[in-house]
């Protein structure tokens, strides 16, 4: 059975923001400095793993798209990254990962206790980086998705093996852990342009859309991508019980004796077959039907482009919209 | 041996600040409502166990002293008090703590990956909330005790076991983890006052002070109190290799051959003995010493009084200095 070759990299129109990207990534490298020298090392080591840096970009190519990006729109995608980093450091403590982009992570370096004090550091200094900000609204934005982002995890790990999770309440969750820092990035580089209460709007509900969307296929890519392409451990999200939209979508497919074997494979903890359960989800239209959800968000996303015309960085966005859309179609059989 | 029967508890001058306090702490349990409603359980949990509400009373007294206190020094309470909230909750995980204040802490009841979650929301929240005052300063100033607070805990976590630590550096690690919050809730209670820059800035060299002095008397403690009447396990800071003020004293009194078995008793995890330590320490005079130190710090905090006139609430600021004085008094054998 084949596997997904997609590459799991979103691409970016990076000519626009090429400049800019690479000052935020100085700024970002530059904020170690602002510590301590005793924890300074720590925050260089995390923050100088490659990290995509998909929030940082966003914010650039909305500032861009809605009136030009100033200064504001790279301190904004330093601190969205920095409090996605700060997110990242947690979560290889509560995952027990011990590898990030080919790196060892900072719990596997360093134990659980300074990691967990490591993610706290970050995120105060990231939130006090947003006090810098003329408009308060900014920072206020800015935290509200931090503790948005933070809420979404718990839910998902309260309703970790729960096989009654509605669709509804599992977007609800990736809303919040995933899209609320893209929504925040594209919502506020808007704001940062001088950008209207109702662009502003559009550009948080195609960040929200935008994100959701970027989270189905991450979730699609656990259960029928090809580890040696993707670059990391598949099938994680399932052994750890998180059910993902395909995953979700098979159960509400699946007769009362198929819920039985489903039940089963995820809740008796059986060694999942994962190339099975991925063959059987693929059988029942269950990868296409989260493909197809997903690919109706991008659609949706797309029109909150339309209010801002046609300049180029708002076609930048556009073909962000467009890769995602290929890695999506790139995930059915 | 007799043990130390001193109160844990540090007194307030609560006829000065009861109404504001009693509402400082529905403010707090109100928080938990801000939170989704699957999150909200956990958070008023860990918002509702009986805290010492120190730093609010510090900000309600503070901004009495220096002209009179208003809603936002009863918000800047709330503030500081869901920032410590925070650190506890992440605190209890580092330390594998099961109780707190007479309760289970929330990694035991509800594990660690919760836990790491429920403190970074509490976190983003608290910062959220400093958004809403008018001066940005307060809210800069805010975070940047929050970052201190966690640099300060990193410090002394890769210091553990380190007997070359000096005492400045101790000092700093203090003043950073337990002091910062202190000098916030001085510093910013005057500033919310009006207050100018000068009496700000000796208010924060106050609260710096008796932060630093409150947490030598709880190391004292550690060492030399009564558990039935602290409360909670005694010795654990030096189970855990956090070198306190009295051991660092004893450790720099010692002779090459002392110091050997010092180092016995602490590197080489014998079982410690804490009476036989604790009577040691007392007869080599570094608990004196300790206690002598803390003392001074008290001398130079109330000068910082000095300039606020002869108003109740300054008395009162002055009376908790005493109290924490006579407390510090009680750890002498």
């Amino acid at each position: 059975m084949p596997t997904v070759a997609a590459k799991k990299k979103l691409a970016f129109p990076f000519e626009l923001i090429r400049a800019d990207l690479s000052r935020v990534e100085d700024e970002i490298r530059e904020q170690a400095r602002a510590f301590d020298p005793a924890v300074e090392g720590y925050v260089s080591y995390v923050c100088n793993t490659s990290g995509k840096r998909i929030r940082p970009a966003l914010a650039l190519l909305a500032g861009g798209a809605c009136g030009g990006s100033n200064p504001d729109h790279r301190k904004l995608g330093t601190v969205l990254e920095l409090i996605h980093i700060a997110t990242l450091v947690h979560d290889d403590i509560m995952d027990g990962a011990s590898v990030r982009r080919g790196m060892p992570t900072a719990s596997a370096k360093w134990g659980n206790a300074l990691s967990v004090l490591l993610g706290d550091c970050l995120f105060a200094h990231a939130l006090t980086l947003t006090s810098e900000f003329e408009d308060r609204a900014i920072s206020r934005k800015i935290s509200q998705a931090a503790a948005d982002v933070c809420q979404g995890e718990i839910i998902q790990t309260q309703r970790r093996f729960d096989l009654s999770l509605k669709v509804d309440e599992y977007l609800r969750i990736i809303s919040m852990k995933t899209a609320a820092l893209f929504a925040s990035a594209t919502e506020l580089g808007a704001r940062l342009s001088g950008a209207s209460e109702e662009v502003q709007a559009g550009m948080r509900e195609f960040g929200d859309a935008l994100g959701t969307a970027y989270q189905i296929y991450d979730d699609c890519l656990d259960l029928v991508g090809d580890e040696a392409v993707v670059g990391k451990t598949l099938g994680t999200d399932l052994a750890k019980g998180k059910l993902t939209l395909p995953v979700l979508n098979l159960i509400n497919r699946a007769t009362d004796s198929q819920r039985a074997k489903i039940n089963r494979m995820l809740l008796e903890k059986e060694p999942i077959e994962l190339p099975v359960l991925a063959g059987i989800a693929d059988y029942e239209g269950a990868i296409d039907a989260a493909v197809d959800f997903a690919r109706d968000l991008l659609v949706g996303a797309r029109k909150n482009l339309l209010p801002l015309g046609g300049n180029d960085f708002a076609e930048g966005l556009d073909r962000v919209v467009g890769y995602l859309d290929d890695l999506l179609v790139g995930c059915r059989r």
